[in-house]
Parts: structure tokens; sequence; C-alpha cells
């Protein structure tokens, strides 16, 4: 009989977000009527920008007949778009890269997860703790980490505490032992962000070692501060060590649309069997090449509308929105006595749990506020004693959940 | 140093659509002004249906504002859309599916590749041989097939190879041993389709094996005899052995839009590391929800609209349209002596390439008629010798493309 991928049967079960979903529907089921606010799941509620909805639409027209239809497009994506990706997301910064070392994808979900097929199935694995489960959980289904221990670490997989000592932002620690490393910044959840310096010492900490660093960015057009970096590839070096991941999602409203890019430099090299090198391009190409077929054509269009000069003022306005929310459960709760963290350059705002204990939080936040967020715990090991909330709500329900926390649960 | 997956490194270069089109480019540039017929790859020419375009173009509206946006939704698909599947392509063929047995994604290229990802490394997997190639170089990828011998073959996966004797659809072969085969019906590329009886071999097979049957059916919408299965579920017993997948792309003309699903019914079980059951359901439940964020929901909408009557009567025609082509290549070319197979419920259809050579003969084709075909050896070593036309073209250009044949080319 057919044997199972035995990786799957380690997971913990109930990621993260279903289980907020479970205490969530529970409560609702139990106090009908109840006015909740969710600051809970990482999803935006701002509308996709009218540029974007413009470019959809005559995407759509294109797509009616047969002088202007498109069928299969290039799986690493259209270079209507990728040349935007560079002018706007790169040049700028003074990164330079070729148009294919841009793979355009519907998700940096999938990709920070697919990503790790081409690599050895022996590679070993390191995570910032906490961070975005899709990281920890891809790993162990990959069976580069072995079943929990109480504390929900995985055996094999090497967890890298953020803490409130490092600012959420460690450097690599001593004696890290890892050939792949996910590094999120912005951080899901603790709104942190490495600074050059910190950038920098991973990446001579990576070449040194040979080891290849997971840059997500899904979340760098929230950065405010300008001395931070918002590509990997700003530290030199780093397209020998680094990939990076990119997505549209949040600030152009596209979770529901699903577009996203990675890079895979041509400098990058992995050891092949026989200790020659091998140009992960290459692999990650015939990857894609092999199991997609390109994201969707009018989402592509959309994508690029993004970048005219009408799509980043919408996008700019956005941001601006949402990082108005940060603030103001930042400032709110911190006057309302929660020790509170990141929320300044990042959509998320992480707080110290009264009590330690971040479901307990969560039920009693849930049950005294009607506000729904997220506990740390589901991050990772580290994340225990934390909450996450988050910025990407309305406007006004927002600054409604705060004046309900700083009067009905003052820290 | 970190060390690369060596499974990619035994894949042959040139996946074989990339190398049709390096030797039409390189023609094209030695024949400037050459009138070329594309009957390559099976990419549809025919535009989006107006059920679907206007569908995409009322869920631009819908995400445009704040009260009916969508952000992420269902990993695994809307049930808006999936109550149509069940309703339109299973219910009338006397299957009865549960709403969450049914997976939406982007794509059956991905979803036949990914789904190698549930089982253990050490299935064994075979193929019809000549196949689509996906099936083949995932496998390879996986590691799950070793280096290709000189005829291309690669070491550890089974080939069955379906030929003229079985029809081109061949039943389980005495002492087959394999977990995962992928069945491909309506063929790609030999235009076979199984019939009933050959089905419920394959289905007793699996069941007596404990082997999973892959049942792609991204062709099945053009099954004109009214005696052939479209599903696999209409044999009895293969919800406990079979995995099928369907697709948008050639019906409706979501090549360009990317929409497919999967079906794994609960019932289907793989063997835990324990000897226990498994239910590859709850697996292939976790990987779609950790590793990808859902079909696009314009996408979804439009797929959806599909399935309305004017929706339907509009993929009727196109599929008409593709059929008469069909018609039309297998009996012109019949008249011009060559040996045809297939294109009577698929839109390929299959001939002998005079000479023996699948290649040469492509060259021959292309230099003497202008026409672009696919060499069957492209589809694996029991495709050598054969040739595939695609009748997803215009269809003035494909008359033309057998007119030039019969007078230029007859076998």
């Amino acid at each position: 009989m057919v044997h199972v991928n035995d990786g799957y049967l380690n997971l913990r079960a109930g990621y993260l977000f279903p289980e907020v979903a479970r205490r969530t529907e529970a409560f609702l089921r139990a106090h009908r009527g109840a006015d909740l606010i969710r600051l809970g799941i990482g999803d935006v509620t701002r509308p996709l920008v009218p540029s974007a909805v413009a470019a959809l639409k005559e995407a759509a027209d294109e797509m009616a007949r047969a002088e202007t239809f498109r069928g299969y497009g290039p799986e690493r994506g259209y270079d209507f778009l990728i040349e935007k990706i560079l002018a706007h997301d790169f040049a700028p910064r003074g990164v330079s890269l070729e148009p294919d070392e841009v793979f355009v994808s519907d998700g940096a979900k999938c990709d920070t997860a697919n990503i790790q097929e081409i690599f050895s199935p022996d590679a070993t694995v390191a995570v910032v703790d906490p961070v975005y489960p899709v990281y920890v959980d891809t790993t162990v289904m990959a069976r580069r980490a072995g079943p929990p221990d109480a504390a929900g670490r995985y055996a094999g997989l090497t967890y890298i505490p953020a803490t409130e000592e490092n600012n959420f932002a460690p450097a690599p620690p001593e004696g890290l032992d890892a050939d792949l490393v996910y590094l999120c910044s912005p951080n899901n959840p603790t709104g942190a962000v490495f600074d050059g310096k910190t950038l920098a010492a991973w990446v001579a900490w990576a070449r040194e070692r040979g080891a290849v660093l997971l840059f997500d960015a899904a979340y760098e057009a929230f950065i405010r501060d300008e001395t931070l970096p918002h590509s990997i590839y700003e530290i030199d070096g780093a397209k020998e060590c680094a990939i990076e991941f990119r997505s549209f999602s949040k600030t152009a409203g596209f979770t529901g649309l699903r577009l996203a890019y990675c890079v895979v430099p041509k400098a990058l090299t992995g050891e092949g069997p026989d200790g020659g090198r091998v140009p992960l391009h290459a692999l990650w190409n015939r990857r894609v090449g092999t199991k997609f077929n390109g994201a969707s054509y009018p989402v592509q269009k959309a994508g690029a509308a993004v970048y005219s000069e009408a799509g980043r003022r919408e996008v700019a306005a956005n941001i601006a929105y949402y990082m108005e929310n940060a603030r103001v459960i930042r400032e709110g709760l911190a006057e309302a006595g929660y020790r509170v963290f990141g929320g300044e350059n990042a959509p998320y705002v992480w707080l110290r749990a009264p009590g330690g204990d971040s479901w307990a939080f969560f039920d009693r936040l849930l049950e005294t506020c009607e506000v729904v967020g997220t506990p740390g715990a589901g991050f990772g090991p580290s994340g225990e004693g934390y909450f996450r909330l988050s910025a990407f709500g309305d406007a006004e329900r927002t600054k409604e959940a705060v004046a309900r926390i700083r009067t009905r649960l003052p820290a």
C-alpha cells in the first residue's frame, strides 16, 4: 500500500488562524449580537485600488476578443510587469537586477513554501522565532524537521529567538548551523525591521557558511524610516546568498487577486553532488516552468497598473490609512499601560500579553472587549507572552477597539 | 554549503515545448516572412467565453468597493463555485461528492505536480507512455526516479506503453508494481480515452495493490462518445483509490486566467508509519491550507459563470469549434495517407510519423509546410515514431495547414 509523507503527521493540529476562527465562532454562538471587531488575521479591508480595477476590466475586454486574447503566458511572468518591478521596486534603491531574475507568482505564501523544493532533502532550516507559521509548517512537511516537543519546538529546526533584548531583529547567533534561514522583514508578527548593519551581518554569515537567506519582504512598503533597507540586495554580496520574496497583497489590496514575485539572482549557487556549484536560478526556473503556469493575466495587468502614477498614489494612500491605524493602536495601548512594539514600519503591533499566557489573553480580550487578535504563541515558542494586533482594519472600528481596551481591559 | 536537490540534475535538458519554440524561432530567423501555422502547443485560441468576461468585470467592480471587497478566500475555493462543479460536472453522471472533497486551484499542471508531496518519498510512480511530460519531470524532481538512459527512460519510473495494439489505452500490465499511477483520459498526446471496462480494471488493480490512481481528466469535456466515462468516480470503488484532476483551461478559454480543481475523496487512504490508515484528504487539505492561498476571486467568479445556461452554451460552441478542427485534421491526414488516431473524443490528433523519427518529421513538416506540430518523442519513449497535432487552432488556418500537408507532404 502507498505510504503517506510522514512529515505531515508531525504537524501540530490546528494551524493558528483556523484555531482563532474556531474560538471566535464559538464566542459568537454563545453571544449572539456581539459587536465583534477583528484585528486578528492579516487580511486587508481597503478595496482594490482604482487603477487595478480599471486594468482588470481592460484585461477582461482583451480576453473577450480573439485578436487580443491571451492564453498561456510566460510561466515566470509577463515582461510588462517585470519591467515595472525593476524600475520601481529596485532601481530607486540602487539595486540592479536582470528581468529574468524575477519570477512572478500567485503568492508569497506559495513561493516561501515552494522554494524549499530546490534544495537537498538534508538541508537544515532556521527561523527567527516568532514568525509566520508557513515557514515552519512547510519545513516539517518537507521532512526537514521532526516531531514537536512539549513547547512546540520541532526537532531539527533551529529557532533564533527574537526578543525585546535584540529588538526582535536578531543578528546571526554565535555558532549558528543551518543551510537555509528564513528572515521576515518587516516581521510578521513583531513588526520589527532589520537595519542595514544587522542585515549585513546576516549576509556575511551566509556567505561564509554557504547558506541561503530566504528574505521575505512582503511588508516592505510599510517601512517609513528612511535608513532601513527595503531589499536585502541593498547589502553588498546579498545576490550571492539570498532569495527575496515580495507581494502585492497588502499594499494594493491583492489578497483576493493573488500576485507576488520572488527574486533568484543568477549569482546564487548551491553545491551539487559532485561538489560543483549549481546556479539556483536554473533550478527554480525549471521548477516554475514545470509545476506552474503563470499568474493570471488580468491580475498581472492589474499589478502593472499599481506602478502607474495614479496607482502609486492610491497605494500610498492605502498604506497611510493602515499606518494611521497602527499609530492609533500603538499609542492607545501604550497609554492603557501595555508594553507595545512594532507598528512604526509595519502594519502589525506586537504587545506583551498581561499575565503571560497569550491564548488566555486572546480569550480575555474577546470576552471583555469583543476584539479578536492573534496570540503570540501561534507564531512560535518565543511568541508566548505576546500578542499581535493588525492595522488592516477599518479606521473607525480600530479606534473603537482601542477605546474598548483602554476602558475595559487596561494593562 | 547548502546542497541542491540533485533530482533536478537528473532532468534532461530542454523541456518539450521550449525545444519546439527554439526550433521554430530558428526557422523563422532563417525564413523571414514565413507563413507559419502553429498546431503545436496545446493552448487555445478562441477567446474567453462572454459569460466569463462579464463575471470578471462584475467581480472587478465588487473588488472596488469596501462593502463588497473580497480579500483572502477559502484556500480550497469558494462554495459558490464548488456547488456548480458538483451539480454540473458530477451529479449528472451519477457521482455524488461532498463539497469539501473538491479543491479549487490555479491549474491542473500545479495540482498533478504538487499532489506527489503528500506521499512518502519512497513511493514509486508509473506513467502511461507517451504522456504529458509534467508527470514524469515532477517525479524526477521529487527524486522518485533517477537518471535517464539513452532512450530517455528515467531509472525507477515505470513506463506503461500505450500502443496501437492496446488502442493507446492500456489496462494494468501483469505484475505492475507502483504506488502511484498517472492516468490521463482523454489522453494528451494520443487523444485516446479509457473505456469503462479498462478503467474498472485499473480501479480493481489499485484497490488490490493499495495504489493511488492520479486521474487527469483535464480534457473530459471533449468526449463525444456517450459510452465513455468522464470521471473515474463513475467506476465503483474509485473513491477508495483515485484522485481526479479537472481544468477550465481548454473548454472556456481559461489558459491565461488559471483555474482548475481536483477531487480528493475522504474514503481514500494511504498507510502511515505505524501501519494505520491515513486519510489523504486530511493531508491534501493541510497542504492546500499551508502552501496556497486560493485561486483568484474574479477568476473563480468567471469559473462559476461558465456553468450558467449561457456559459454552458458558449462552452459547447467552443468545443464544437475545436472538434470540427480535429475532424478536419483527422480526415484530411487520413486521406493524405497518414495513419491517424485520436481526435474523436479529444482535441489532439496522433499520427504515425513517416520515417519513424518524430523530431525529423517535426523539421520536415516545418520546412515543407510551415506547420508546427509536436514530436511524439517529446511525450516519452513510446511516443517516438508518432506526432501530435492540436485542434486548438483557428478553423481556417487549420484547414490551410491540412491542405498544405496533403499537397506538399503526403505520407
